[in-house]
């Protein structure tokens, strides 16, 4: 079940990258690369920095699977994947909340405290973007005004590290953690919503 | 007192962070992030090479804190924060010379040698500056012609890592160590000195 | 010998690090660090995933001293070293056959499966030049449309995997896996042939 999620959220996130590609009139190569770096560059940033090697994306061939089979899809079918970014846009919320999450669960599970845990949290799920961005030379969509994502996910990984401490596990954790990050994210992509920015 | 040093150089590092971001009108994620990156990118990247996992930027709150606050303070106040960047530039090189030198000698407490030793030194001073600029999408300052910048971190971390082979420890390595690098980084930056650059 | 191929390797693509840097008028320093992380990047990032730290590159001196003399060779002699580039080319393609198949086997000693390991021999082939190129703020070649330079390493990659897995080893893997991957790079040079972009 868990892994489902967790696989669906990785394919969202790879046809992101991998729409990101295309865009950039990269090659097959890149196309693909990109969707892999989407989909797993949150995770294997964050298990480099817990100590977790090899990385469970490297060992487990399903998380290898899922982002090439994102990118060789978003490769030939672009123009109707691209028709569907909204729905895209929605399950990446999903996958958001999810990544987040599971993020900051697993960096307890290495021992790390609070803090530092829902930090990683908020990294495993904004890290895959933050590369796919790097690589086609553009700043970061996360860290530029007009978006809100990075702090809804921060707000689901405090909620699960919380409830880690508070000795919830399980759906007790994920549900309301991953609900505080999706609905938050939901309502800012259909409300407009934006972070706050610097004075002029 | 080597923990105060620390974090102090960490606050001046994320300083310039934030003021990068908020010059290249990122939103308070991307000011907080860029300041977190700027301040613990060295050090993290250094203990993710020599294996010293989960970095000690990840497992001790107040290494979070003190970034945190730093693009928090350069967020609400960056046009009194920018009008003290000479004394901010000052900080910076007191930050580099020990983070050089720590990170030099961190690497050597992980059993390498003096020459990889310095170079980690040199990338634990100058790693932070080199993902601020990277995230913000310029040629990393520190690899641009136009500055002294990690000539001085390398002599320092080179003069610890010497320090060190010769049994020297404490004060006897740091204070001339992080002298050297600061010494020659203050001059740099009072008389314009540049690193060479390749014949036309 | 092995280690004698794999220091060229780290040679050439140093090289082509050092010409990039010069020709974006960096300085020393950047020129150096350039021809450092082109020569050395992919193996880092491929040990420090695979946990294999502190890296390779790390703790032999000789991983050192190459790319830096590499780098100065450059800083110095770049018009001359500018106009052997298609020589420098034909060996980078011996480089990349190299490190392709080195990083597959050595992702394979540490425990990883064929599909992974063949994916981090590309990895280490292709990941050096990828760094060279955010370093200066370009789109990485290898994901740009009009070059063949990472299927080849992925072809090679999997050509010693896969002979990994049928028990052969030591020349009964390397000559066919870097034989497949360095004629397909050195007829795609020739050819001109290119991986495949979306359509329009």
């Amino acid at each position: 079940m868990l892994l489902t999620l967790d696989l669906l959220g990785i394919f969202v996130f790879a046809i992101s990258g991998g729409l990101v590609a295309v865009r950039n009139q990269l090659d097959i190569v890149g196309v693909v690369v990109l969707a892999m770096s989407t989909g797993l560059g949150g995770g294997v940033i964050r298990d480099v920095v817990i100590g977790a090697v090899p990385p469970a994306a490297v060992e487990n061939w399903p998380y290898f699977v899922v982002p090439v089979a994102a990118g060789l899809l978003t490769f030939w079918l672009h123009p109707a994947v691209g028709r569907f970014e909204r729905v895209v846009n929605v399950f990446d919320a999903f996958g958001l909340g999810l990544f987040c999450v599971a993020g900051a669960l697993k960096a307890h599970e290495y021992g790390l405290g609070p803090i530092p845990a829902a930090a990683l949290g908020m990294v495993t799920g904004v890290g895959g973007g933050v590369i796919r961005d790097l690589f086609v030379g553009r700043i970061p969509v996360v860290f530029r005004a007009g978006e809100l994502y990075a702090i809804p996910a921060l707000a689901g990984a405090a909620v699960a590290s919380t409830g880690f401490e508070l000795g919830a596990h399980g759906p007790g954790i994920v549900v309301p953690a991953a609900g505080v990050a999706i609905t938050w994210r939901l309502l800012a992509l259909s409300r407009g919503w934006t972070a706050p920015v610097p004075r002029a």
